[in-house]
């Protein structure tokens, strides 16, 4: 076990207050909230934006650095999205300007969305600040995991629906959707002539099968998605920025561009040299990660199902998220709960759609943090009794 | 003279293509048109960067690093923009964020803003690309500079007058706007109830006179203006990023925010690390630089006196930008003649407002370089013969 994959929690909240995760609560209150690592970013990062500050650091081009652009085509195309070129990507700041331009660009005021739910706060604030009218298709627990309901979804349509917005993988279930899945997705688009907004920020870590984004089915559903990456979840890097939307269809990105134009500022020349770091030369700190990861979303599942099994829980395929049920224990004032009683900071259910009682836990930690936190945890419920 | 100010021509177009500025026209013609120095960064920039990656770089707090924000305020204090605190600060990716989501948030479509011309062509995109109407307010040349025609002002104003758009110091003219003259453009701004957008980006680039923020005049007009500023043109940082729109009325802040809210990105951890050393610890470079551009202005100055005379020009009082009249000489081709024929790469004064046969020239290069130009003009205008 590498050393820089248990950091030593005391040192954790840094002296200068930088992390949000880990200075937003008071500091006796373990962290797992806002979905940063606890790990050290890659060496070969830091060291490609050092190097990069010995170069000019004035205005680069407005597309961006063709290397980077390469190697984002590269990247994808290791996914199975084929037939990219660099004219395929709109780089964004990060990632959430491309869901608020995508939902901005492709729909109009009063415009139905579909979003499975629960998921990732900023796809529900986009809608409802510019007043797009979100449509939820609930994702179901099955004995195979988190599943849509076709059925469901085939009702939610009417002729103002224009777009679907996918998480996959997805933030909060940890659901890796499986290629008959998107495939009834793409089909359900196509039929109902919507848009597609897939969000794939996460595709890199994936535990269990494989990710296959939702443009890679064929050239009809590619025409009609953007689909969404960056470097900050896999590699650590959130506050370094850098996104990327990509379409087939260039039309779509010049209506992203629309949006964006003056608001969304140009490329950052360092986040982008830590990017193309990233897909060039992270590779063996990412596998460390990714397995380290899979340790700890283990040793969650097994604790959980041995000792509170109160907890409604389906064990995560990919993320670092695990999307935990309360209700029976603490009510839908999980949250509050937990913070105050057993001093852990998770995320409230309530952001992602509505789930009050349920709390997302990033367990993107070092094990001796995880084991801890779940101790609390179960003090809290045994407490209860 | 410091080595570093006279970079070696050769070195200048770097072998990555990472300088929009050095990449943009064929390697023989001399690019004197992007708002970039040709000088390095500050050294203590590079190191807090470089420092900063040892801490973690994850989410910040979403206001922003703190420290920054407190620099910031004492850096405005020293101009004479006081009672500032941070919460009067909103930061942005860079400044052009903050241009149109003042105009966004402070007009609607249809609406009437007025600004001076020439000016910084995103001021102008801002307004044709949201439908909003330009009104321009022509600077005209005196002999004490280029000055605001205040009767032509008042003729401009109508009841769908909204905002008055200010650059200053200016951009492209380099004139740095005298108390009395900003006394009277607060009192026309009141006495028509008009917000005021105030770029002062090039506050710290100032070779005569002293820089003043409009809003430092009095409270009155402190309410109704945002102060764009950013460290970009003083510490020649633009690829790094950084912007604020700083007001009195926070009011007009949240106001931005929300045009900004899901589009405009989170702090960048790199871009705040550069701005607060800059800010702390770059003021013998900034020293340096500037009296070094101030050589550079007098060079020109004198050399289109006495060698070309023909050449409408008023010196700036503070930028690195020379405001150049070849309509005498070369007609409205005058860009396309400079660079095709003296491989020259200028601003074109169209996209200031229409200025065709005006040239925007970059004189933040080393004085060889400049002279080289400048020669290359002169053997172009005697060619002409
Ligand atoms: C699905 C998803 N999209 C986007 C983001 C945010 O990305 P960024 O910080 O690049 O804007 C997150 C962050 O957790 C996420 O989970
Ligand atoms: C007046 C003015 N405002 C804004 C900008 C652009 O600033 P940024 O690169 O920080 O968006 C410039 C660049 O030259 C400028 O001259």
């Amino acid at each position: 076990m590498a050393m820089w994959l248990e950091p030593d929690p005391s040192q954790l909240r840094d002296p200068h207050g930088y992390s949000l995760k880990w200075h937003f609560y008071p500091p006796d209150v373990l962290p797992l909230w806002v979905a940063d690592m606890d790990f050290p970013i890659a060496e070969p990062i830091a060291e490609a934006v050092r190097e990069r500050l010995g170069q000019p650091v004035g205005y680069p081009p407005a597309s961006g650095d063709r290397a980077l652009l390469e190697r984002i085509v590269e990247h994808q195309a290791g996914h199975g999205l084929l037939g990219l070129n660099p004219e395929n990507l709109l780089l964004t700041s990060s990632v959430v300007p491309g869901i608020y331009a995508s939902v901005l660009a492709l729909t109009s005021p009063g415009d139905e969305v579909i979003t499975q739910v629960p998921v990732y706060p900023p796809f529900l604030n986009a809608l409802e600040e510019h007043h797009r009218l979100a449509r939820f298709s609930p994702l179901e627990p099955t004995p195979q995991g988190w599943a849509i309901d076709f059925d469901h979804l085939e009702r939610l349509v009417t002729p103002r629906t224009r777009l679907l917005l996918l998480c996959n993988p997805q933030n909060p279930t940890g659901r890796v959707f499986r290629r008959e899945e998107l495939e009834a997705l793409a089909e359900f688009a196509l039929r109902h002539r919507l848009w597609v907004m897939s969000d794939e920020l996460w595709a890199d870590l994936v535990f269990e099968g494989r990710h296959i984004p939702i443009a890679s089915l064929d050239r009809e559903i590619a025409m009609r998605t953007v689909t969404l990456s960056g470097p900050c979840k896999t590699y650590n890097t959130a506050g370094l920025g850098g996104g990327v939307a990509i379409s087939h269809n260039r039309q779509l990105l010049s209506a992203l561009a629309r949006v964006l134009k003056g608001l969304g500022g140009h490329p950052n020349v360092l986040a982008m040299a830590a990017w193309r770091a990233a897909l060039e030369r992270a590779q063996g700190w990412l596998e460390e990660v990714r397995s380290y990861l899979r340790g700890n979303r283990d040793y969650l599942t097994a604790f959980l199902h041995s000792r509170l099994p109160q907890v409604g829980y389906l064990p995560p395929e990919g993320t670092y998220l695990a999307w935990l049920d309360f209700r029976a224990l603490l009510g839908e004032g999980a949250h509050a709960a937990m913070l105050e009683r057993a001093r852990l900071g998770l995320s409230d259910g309530r952001a992602f759609g509505g789930y009050a009682g349920w709390l997302r836990l990033n367990f993107a930690t070092g094990r001796p943090l995880l084991k801890e936190a779940l101790e609390r945890m179960e003090r809290l419920v045994a407490a209860l009794r």
